[in-house]
């Protein structure tokens, strides 16, 4: 009954993000905006931190679904870039899935928006040419929480893995030893909890110099 | 690994509408009524769209369950219409299967009231004859949430892939470059967001004069 | 890729009414207590109009669980009644098991308070002797939706069917012509929307005088 | 600082029942349709029980309104029963006014569908008459929460109380001793939980038989 | 302690819709999308069939904000437009409050996108000119939930009068005799369950045809 | 019937910031821990923009209180930092007070951690003194909504202000022609669907270059 | 337009905990149980570490309604109890009204079960007599959100002022250095996140040892 | 189509307490704090009550996650205790692996902080090794419900079992009569609700003596 687990590997997983675009962004309706960009960031940069091959790709970005979060373009300057012409299951373009393929990698890391078509085309694309598949659901976006709840059912039933951008820096990471400042500062940039339990924590420790009362 | 994609394909999709009748509409209540009432048309609309084969099938429109929406006997005028005497799956009528087989389609989009009924037990049918079956979610309505996740647990479990209209659109029509201004239309037509988005980028392109201030 | 579709067959299945005893029910917050009362009284009509065998069967009705609920005990005063004196899970109970087994049907719907024990343990006990099990969920209730959330997960991965009493009695009535006037009846006391359905319907066909205005 | 406790008094109270009609009926999406009959039902059995005069009143019966729900004409056969023949505010009618003005009551207890026009209208008129009104929030009944947060809003800051059925029941009840068996009937019959507590309560004390374990 | 009834009046009554724009409509996620422009097209038709006098006003139409949605500006082409240089409050700008003099009238029903800004803003300026203020709480939006709830309790507290665009039209209204068919249409348009009890009334009567059931 | 608008003066406007503490902050359950942190930034951002005299107080900064948070006190590096040695409502601080009034304002502007407490207190001890106050409703936060609803209720009865960032931002700002880009950047940096309206803005006016698609 | 602080003083204030009966406690569903039962056993506390004047009361309590939890019992052994024959008010019973009269407070913090009935009434009755009446939102508990949205609104319109446990602890105490160690154990008592800041300050100071990681 | 019932036994089960560190709590947000202290601490009562052996672990205690509580290291004095030099996922630790491997237990009870990455990974890494594993999903915590939703997905994809603290205690006690007075401490000691039905049994069959009414 043992079940292989098939897990992240930071030598052989690549990050997919898929037409966070301006204008698209605007009918995400299943996260508070705040968080949202929070999570979409968080993954740039975890991608950015692991030295992921990372690949950005758009749907019409010169009409009304805007152009490329401008913090996507800046973060990785050097990334594949396919402003795809037409099609909107971005393994149906060529280009994408050849800079997929160059990469060698064999595991896919998909946020994009919306969930149900601009991650779920490609994730069962990917799985039918036997990628491992998983999907970043935090920095996926959509209509409302029913529509997500189709697309998380249909991809999962597919053998995509739901996962979050926390999960997926944590199983990339694997020992704190590895690099504790670096993995201590992504999460301090991306979980304010955690941040105030960093800035607590430095006070105590006497690294943070508190006001001192007077009367 | 690796999991076959079972995709909508423009020539081999029909689509059922199962119920969609006036009285037991007032049931629906896992949906806002101004949402639930823009879903149904939408699937309307991109089965006219997309040319597809269509069925529409009703349970005693003469009693309390009141008629079809007048909306979906106008849009398909020429459709199959199968008013069932008494059987309440669909697929017990055997002119509803006979209709369904003469479309010659193997993948069914089903939406439909209520739908741990109207659309679960025709669905779990097709599956069992072997048809790829879809189920519209966000076209489909019931009493209230736990009874709409009974109904999706039960139907996904027999294979039923979990779609919402704006998905079938898009699996439908895979590249923008096949009719730009169609799929648009029918985007603005049921996504005010998107609608919204189109009017804004019209805006700045100068095709909409805007108010000019004066004090 | 064709699955058979396990439908319930009014001669092959029977009813398992477990705990819904008057101090359990002070537990149940996963429901409204209105909705649940009228969900759990549901159940029991169905079962008593489709003349299915039904059993019942408590847990500790002398101590702070209480006893059966009066309005269950009066609708089956001839089924098998089994108090188990300890048995947590009510197949551990030989009667209990008898009494499954005396009926002949292969098709168990179960209900029972709280889901995650007394619905869950007996169905998957169930399900290893190979009977079809159809959980009525919304009949049968819990502590709070997290702990239905995992009980649900927990028995639909081993094959129990997720039903509610609507969808039970559809399945298992089939066809209207059967007796529109039974099914309609159990319909109109348990919906309060399909009754409006059937007042309003019945008031317009003149069945039923309106108030005449005055003034 | 001190405030009059404006005081529901059963010698000065009257209820008035506003277009509970079969049609409107399915507009009211702010509650479960369980609770909310249980609720118009309770309200009714309330201002039976303490004999309170009672006014029905409705809107156009005849048409897509529907009737006056029956259980509420076969609770009151003797009660004024104002079917308007177009007021939208039942205070614009006489017959209605001189009907609440004959029953010689200042304190007026209305509930109704739908709450910010059939509740809200007639309780605005009502206070500028100088009447006490009591809004049964809980059988007053709205498209969705919004649009009863607006609706509440707007009495409340007129003077109208806002209460409940039980509140109600227990205002004009004021002690358990001027009837403890004729309230606990009316709570058994509308609050489920409180019925699983008598039923407890009697089986403890011996009076209700429970199931004897065997095996 | 009675208090007047500070009641609608068509003849004293005007419309002030401020800065449903394209763009800004984006930003409003306390009601759902479909909910939200349903709402605002229904204060249009209501403003428009009872002919009340209707001031436009925007914010910056050339920029982010986008232009007035298109559906406003053709249903009103002869109302004062007044597009602000510049003020947020569009009570500081003089043709507006010009305007809004010019009519004549003293009850002032106010919607308009952000809640808390621009329908906030001038209904506080108005109050204090002595106008009666009616905020159309269902057709103003702004960014959730948290903050609308701030908006009522600010302006609610200045006198404002909260209602909904169902309230002002039946408020107007007053009486169906009025004109039936023309209150009729306005809530079919815009009330997916009224529509639906419109049909069934009319199918039960034989005014529209139902399938005919044939196997 | 008017009633004075009190209306956020600019020039008579000051802002208190109360026990913003990393160790409390980790109480704050009715907001969302990114849409929270936002807030109080914006708030700080808007105090700074506006060069509103701002004070900042904590309680007990060097137990498990915790620190100030580090953005607050690099944002207001001169402002006065009152480190209250025990006091719970800020007010019974003569320094706080003393701060307060040399700031020779009388609208108060108070955001802080735990609404109940550290906010409601000074606001009810400010308004006895005769100050209006404004309390940021989206920039204070505490346990749960139950909690705040309690704390709102409270202040708002004793003629507290409820705005939100946003709104203090637009009433102190008053006219977009005072400084666009100013107000501009601030709404940009905390409202990310206003920076995504602004990035297609500009997008589209040709000043973002997109992605040109190749295949 | 300063409006007086009615703040909670020490030595001017007394608890009253009204029908807090392990029977009625079933009834409470605005809480989930596990926080309310919190909240109740925190005003228990509270109430005896600031020595306030303490009344019990219960109703029936030998009926279905249950005896008053042995906690509240143990906890107020010698404060006066007052076991009501059939008042419903409490404030009707003669020596409930005396037992508080007796503490020569003025100000009455007020929690109980349920919420509409057994705090309200005796709210409005003590408010009527010109007492200052404080709600303990939070140990009070009735059947759903919308009976206790009802409550509050009828109350605070009474001016009964609307309060948390934590609140009224922090009003009551002014000034941690009164006794930090008092207060910070009642709260490491009843709220969880606290209770995490102590430990992982008094960890961080060295006061806790913790796990020596091996390998 | 039978499928074994993998089913808690109580001579093959271990339990696993995976970092319920007082700073990690802090980010817990998909449970209300007071439920989940409760439910933590109801595990670990079970364990304690059942025998079962229970392995305890940390991460980094001497940092911002903070020390486990203290709590669960005085219920386990003799436990493993395995503080990891810096492995997220404990099953990287081999002490960690070898400790559940010395209890020859086959069955892993898992709850943990947070469930994405410290139930997740470790539960993904023993299904792999064979083990049976049990997710105590309302002992294991994170930072909202959607990431809880995607832990759970994926899981439960991979095999493990979602449980409840109340399931896998009735699980492993099978029959009251095994220790009725055991059992019936636990549940009273962790859920109010049955602590409540005891307290009002022992009450009714008189062995708490309750209070006299007077007058």
């Amino acid at each position: 009954m043992s079940k292989p687990y098939s897990r992240l590997d930071i030598n052989n997983a690549a990050v997919l993000l898929v037409d966070h675009q301006a204008g698209l962004l605007s009918l995400v309706r299943d996260f508070d905006p705040d968080r949202f960009r929070n999570n979409v960031l968080a993954v740039a940069d975890l991608a950015a931190y692991f030295q992921l091959p990372t690949i950005l790709t758009t749907s019409f970005e010169e009409g009304p679904n805007g152009p490329l979060i401008p913090e996507l373009k800046e973060k990785f300057p050097e990334a594949p870039y396919i402003a795809r012409p037409g099609q909107i299951n971005a393994w149906d373009n060529p280009d994408f899935v050849a800079a997929v393929k160059a990469t060698g990698r064999r595991q896919l890391i998909i946020a994009g928006v919306v969930t149900e078509v601009c991650v779920a085309f490609p994730a069962l694309s990917a799985i039918e040419e036997g990628f491992e598949v998983f999907a970043v659901t935090d920095a996926s976006g959509t209509f409302n929480e029913v529509v997500r709840d189709a697309a998380w059912n249909r991809i999962a039933a597919a053998g995509v893995q739901m996962m979050t951008w926390f999960a997926v820096a944590c199983e990339l990471h694997r020992d704190w030893r590895r690099d504790v400042e670096g993995l201590a500062t992504l999460l301090s940039n991306h979980i304010p909890d955690y941040r105030n339990l960093m800035t607590s924590y430095a006070a105590t420790k006497g690294a943070i110099p508190s006001g001192k009362p007077a009367a």
